[in-house]
């Protein structure tokens, strides 16, 4: 028995967006955008073109010890690219090249909350050129001429446009949710988001202190903490882990710390260690229908669209790609 | 290290708020409430008066077999109330009084999607008297009384007036995220919420076999499956299980499917062994204090106050409580 259908899509209808026109209100609608294919039909059909390949010097390759069958845990991170969170993504490749993270541990985990790692002695000196990063990194200043268009009572909802319930709008952008307020954007706390670490104070987070989020997407940490990247493969060797039954999740006397055995920098490896990773342009044709079909889900399984996402259910796709240079056309 | 810190909140200042208002748009602001506690802190501090029990007969006990250390999982799942998924949750009070799951398993473990429980044999046989559940149940109509008041461009927004991505309006009910459009009104899927797993057509499911979201709120499958309640007690027995390895997130061969001793509805449990829990009133005082800071949090920690919130991310405090008649004034 299954909870979820691959079938294709029926012809979109109006029942969800005819029912939201019942009340003069902010709900979504998305009048404009008819599917007949479900967001995994958007993907693989695709063309190469609408592909962008990540720079192997935004990709971490981190490695924990092997689990208790032996297996292999890798886990993949996208860093942000600039101008988002800039001082803490070169403090962490900076770590990333000096093999800080080598021999430290995950150590924290919360229920729908993080899991966090680092150094559980709190004593491994840092690297001296790491950069004490300002509050003001929490967020990027807008240019007049990216200040979005805001939804209009959400009925125009666009990927360049979201409602949202936590700034002004929502944006998917170079593949990436962000937030803007008309004056600042900033990359937003979804499943999978990786952030760093800090004391009290803003500036206090050197990235040596990670974690990702594995729950319900955490918004009300945008901006105050900072999110420096998200998983894109090997999740689950982080969600999957024992909860930490210390004060704080932390792991507790007697629970095993999860060893991490080395974190680099993509570009650090050899060539043929290098993963390579693509994402689907979200200027494009194709991930606006992408974005429309999740929120407009209606096929054999489906009977009811909503007729709106939020900026984290969106999923932009990322895929393996064939090493840089090969297979394009 | 910390990243998130108990520490009492400051006065609430209005950055958010003008932040937002330099957009023409839907962005939510809380400008009607300030507040200088936590959350946390803001559950403790409600008197007993504004906490309700939970009927035993909506609580169903779910225990796993104990983990690899010999340690017990009980799970406890809060059923909705009526008017919601009634059919369902009729079936499923009948399927715990016959003992129906014990012996069964946890059969799929798909990331940022569901864990997945039932008969894996599908040859089970089910109680006679399980009721075929039409598609019309995936909500409840509302009397004209009960129409809420959208948000106006979500500025005014309030637990029983919350801008919302996939509806018209969602809501905080009795204790219980809701979504509504004009004319019905539905439990909307958050993290940990239980529903019915089915087939292709909306009547195929009796909820023998249910799953507990166990990543960021699947809001898509709302009115498309039916949430019949949530985990109130134990979601990491479900959450942090190994991922199914199998097609569509099954346990493949070799992997271990989790046994389930037992499910027992509370109430059927001798009155030594009933769990008791109760929810703070969502209509009180303290509740609107509480939700007006999850929209804004501000405190030695927290620097940017969002302003809103998700009907996801408010999280209904529910707690253990005394044996109901005990510790009451």
């Amino acid at each position: 028995m299954t909870i979820l259908n691959p079938a294709r899509l029926r012809i979109f209808t109006s029942a969800a967006m005819s029912a939201a026109l019942c009340l003069t209100t902010a709900g979504p609608v998305f009048a404009q955008i008819s599917t007949d294919v479900t967001p995994d039909e958007i993907i693989e059909e695709a063309p190469v073109n609408v592909w962008r390949p990540i720079p192997a010097d935004q990709l971490l390759v981190m490695k924990l010890a092997p689990d208790a069958n032996g297996a292999n845990r890798d886990i993949i991170i996208q860093l942000v690219p600039q101008p988002y969170s800039a001082g803490w993504v070169r403090n962490i490749r900076k770590l990333a090249h000096a093999h800080w993270w080598d021999g430290t541990s995950v150590n924290r985990v919360v229920d729908n909350w993080v899991t966090q790692w680092g150094d559980a002695s709190e004593a491994k000196p840092l690297p001296a050129t790491l950069e004490t990063v300002p509050e003001s990194d929490y967020a990027a200043m807008l240019k007049a001429s990216d200040e979005p268009n805001a939804p209009a009572n959400c009925t125009d909802s666009s990927p360049q446009a979201m409602c949202d319930n936590y700034a002004p709008v929502a944006q998917i952008i170079d593949g990436w949710p962000l937030a803007s307020d008309g004056t600042t954007r900033w990359p937003v706390h979804c499943y999978a988001s990786v952030g760093v670490g800090r004391e009290n104070l803003p500036d206090t987070g050197s990235g040596a202190e990670l974690y990702a989020a594995i729950g319900h997407a955490p918004r009300q940490l945008d901006r105050n903490t900072a999110v420096v990247g998200r998983v894109i493969e090997g999740i689950e060797y982080l969600s999957a882990l024992p909860r930490g039954t210390g004060e704080m999740g932390f792991y507790a006397e007697g629970q095993n710390k999860v060893p991490i055995v080395s974190i680099r920098l993509a570009s650090d490896l050899p060539a043929t260690e290098q993963p390579h990773f693509e994402y689907m342009a979200s200027d494009s044709d194709n991930f606006a229908r992408y974005y429309a079909s999740r929120a407009n889900r209606k096929d054999s399984f489906y009977r009811a669209s909503a007729g709106g996402v939020d900026v984290c259910n969106v999923k932009v796709p990322i895929r393996h790609a064939p090493p840089s240079g090969a297979g394009k056309k």
